[in-house]
């Protein structure tokens, strides 16, 4: 059985190898290709992912799992093979539903779609982008079908981005959550707000990206295994454990957009550099999920990023670099700053107390969209109408409301309630990481991330997709994914902030 | 017919999209890539060709072709699908010669053979590298014992890189070549050499860069088809005519190298971007050979590069721009510097006048080896004697001397010939443009390269491979690659030049 397993790992290694070289081209989409390659790009994607589908539901791979899969249970079930083979089973079942001219043409149509959104955000015109969203809301409703019987429609897309979660379990979550934030937000929203004026000064770019990478240098990210570019909107990638890349977009006239926004993707990379080696080349050589990869961005950009102890340590380096802007701000001035509290129209640019509004304001909209109550001709409106609702603002145009976000250009619907989950998975495991690590503040203060980084990669990083994100969680936390950690760190932080 | 001429370009054009992703991955390679993601990079590398590989030799492909060969006999013989059908099965038969095994372990043993090489340049030390160029040299033996019978055991090799071309024709051009290039380095040599200490001053890296830019856009290389990064090597490649990227190298301390470079990509880079849109995804989306491509490449930097009317243009913007350099040196004088002739060792650095000499004594010690009648272990040697007989000047180490190019080690034998045979065509074809554009002189000097690019796209370009480099040539300026013309063009520039 040894030489079987030996086998399917070099039919998985290719195409791991083909998803990986998908991906570099799609990274270099965002970053580096010129306008008119965009045509060949796509049919280069699709065959390489049409090639990769066709490998990954071969009826060769079909019958060597289905002997893996009783060797398995001879294994230790946690065992990177046991849990290797039992997770490309249920990746075989559910690719081996979808057909792969399917698989194809949802490839080219997100292609294209995230052509024209760049172009469509740029004027500021939904128009351009609709029937293109259209399309992919019909490919993506077909997508479900093929997983019925569903409770939901939308059960089998956010599967995709959080294995083993179902939409009745996020509403759960949500619903608990939604109230106490609103509640939250109106405390807020009564006392005076905090002044942060002197963040939107001129901050020159190229001092902020220098700062941004001594920032996450510190941090740990590994430069031998990454590289940061610039574009659109900030993501992470990679192509192996070896080569973990990150975005960011830097603003001049708002110093905290690119250095927070940094620091959330130097998160998610070394989320991915921390995969234990003997992963490589195969599917569990990636994140446990969306929500637990959002669980360490938002750790680094918030709870350690926007806490009082970083700042101890970064803020007389801020002061140095922008001596004009923040040589006669104090550093309690700067952390109320940066904590500041104010319904806004960019998600990624939203404080800790509105951002989950944000992602139920799309989640809500994108479940309308599947479920078909809501048309996509529609969006614009419904989606200022619930911003109005929730956040008391509505947008001024387009690119600042419904065609902010890449997502739904690149057909990820289901994304979006990963990032709330993420907030909240990321304070349960910094409860846990306090008690594990006494002194982590005052490491913090000194600039010391060593102990903190060590502790994700032993009990997250290393693991890899070995366990599904609700058991990762309950292992490390030994509760499934809770909002009631979130709302204490919320109401702690702002009581204090805003003297509630 | 049709649907299988069509259900034909589908198959080719997938083999076509994993092609170019696996260029996308070697450029990335060279360019961005962080230093831990090389090993998983190779993997990717070898699955996207082994899959290339297979589908193109596959027995599908052969039984379209034996029915597309006949239907390709009812169709205009000049066009493109009578061109692509022949073309296809002359690739196909080339392959489909060669075990996969063989093809494999060629790519093994190059592989290893450039690390070593890399470390025996660096040590200076040939015997690092001769083992692993011993066995490349029996490996190409083998490879051109799968297409006997042959007229000489070099042909095979060549026609991978020059298509129907054969040895007798190079040998045949080189040798009324090589005498004139001798006489005329002579002449030079006995003349008083002119100055060029100013280009070695300090020349601001960026402004070098903005520079090339400026000239190359000119020129009309095409930003929204094309960009341009920084590599240890300058060099060209494409994924697709959408998508043609370009390199440069600049060096602070000497101002024409990355100048001349840039000109020289971008030549090769104008080529690929000018190919006809209806060729896109298929074989004949290429340049016609190595030494059509070198033609492009040659002309913009050398023809129009180095020359007067050129400078006329571009000298006082360039004296504006570095005033400290070159503020007191005159035009006549910047010409001349630039088109100072003078043997050295390195051929990427030598001048047009050596230059053929670099490639000859390559090509005549690689004809050696393959025969037999020189042996590897002696090749340093052989070397060093050729280059006191054509240069006048001996290596004073095996870097500067038999290891400088990474080509053998790459098991590229067989391409050197393509850069001499590169200069002959870029003049054959540079006199029939002076008849068809008789105020090309004056157009450069007003920095006009319209007129130029559009002749070549018309002429050249749009064809792609679809005639054999031979073919083009006989089909442009009405006779095959002849050595004449360049040897006049030499004469009459270093006359003038050195007052011969």
């Amino acid at each position: 059985m040894k030489e079987k397993l030996a086998a399917f790992k070099v039919e998985m290694g290719e195409i791991w190898d083909l998803n990986m070289a998908g991906a570099l081209l799609g990274w270099d989409q965002q970053t580096n290709m010129p306008p008119n390659g965009a045509e060949e790009r796509s049919e280069q994607l699709a065959t390489l992912s049409k090639i990769a589908h066709h490998k990954a539901t071969s009826d060769e791979i079909g019958k060597m799992l289905d002997e893996l899969l009783v060797y398995a249970k001879s294994l230790e079930p946690d065992s990177d093979d046991a849990r290797l083979i039992r997770r490309s089973k249920i990746d075989f079942d559910k690719m081996t539903r979808v057909p792969s001219e399917k698989v194809a043409e949802f490839a080219r149509v997100t292609t294209l779609a995230q052509e024209k959104w760049v172009q469509a955000r740029a004027k500021s015109d939904f128009s351009l982008f609709r029937p293109h969203l259209e399309r992919i809301v019909e490919l993506r409703r077909e997508y479900a079908d093929y997983f019925k019987p569903y409770d939901h429609v939308y059960d089998p897309l956010l599967d995709d981005f959080e294995p083993g979660l179902k939409t009745a379990d996020v509403k759960d979550i949500f619903s608990r959550l939604r109230p106490q934030q609103v509640k939250l937000l109106q405390a807020i929203a009564a006392r005076p707000q905090v002044e942060d004026d002197f963040l939107h000064l001129k901050y020159d770019d190229k001092k902020q990206w220098d700062f941004g990478v001594d920032i996450i240098t510190r941090f740990g990210y590994d430069w031998n295994a990454g590289r940061q570019d610039r574009s659109a909107h900030p993501f992470t990638t990679s192509f192996g454990i070896g080569d973990v890349r990150i975005t960011t977009r830097i603003l001049e006239n708002l110093v905290s957009s690119g250095l927070f926004g940094t620091m959330h993707e130097a998160g998610h990379g070394m989320y991915q550099q921390g995969l234990a080696a003997n992963l490589s080349r195969t599917i569990l050589a990636n994140g446990a999920s969306m929500a637990v990869h959002e669980s360490q961005s938002r750790m680094w950009e918030n709870l350690v990023g926007r806490s009082r102890a970083f700042w101890r340590f970064f803020y007389p380096k801020l002061q140095a670099v922008f001596p004009a802007q923040l040589g006669n701000v104090s550093m309690e001035k700067f952390y109320k700053a940066i904590n500041k509290v104010e319904p806004s129209y960019i998600r990624t640019e939203s404080d800790e107390a509105t951002y989950n509004l944000h992602v139920m304001l799309r989640l809500e909209l994108e479940i309308a969209l599947m479920e078909g109550t809501l048309k996509v001709a529609d969006l614009p409106e419904a989606w200022n109408t619930r911003m109005q609702e929730y956040l008391g603002i509505t947008p001024r145009n387009d690119s600042e409301g419904v065609l902010q976000d890449v997502h739904w250009s690149g057909g990820m619907i289901g994304y979006f309630p990963t990032y709330a989950l993420g907030n909240l998975v990321s304070v349960q495991l910094w409860e846990v990481i306090n008690r594990d690590i006494p002194d982590l503040e005052s490491q913090i203060e000194q600039g010391e991330f060593g102990a903190l980084l060590g502790w994700l990669r032993e009990k997250v990083h290393r693991h890899g997709s070995k366990f599904d994100p609700q058991e990762l969680v309950q292992k490390v936390t030994g509760s499934k994914i809770d909002p009631q950690p979130y709302v204490g760190y919320l109401r702690t932080k702002y009581s204090d902030i805003y003297g509630l």
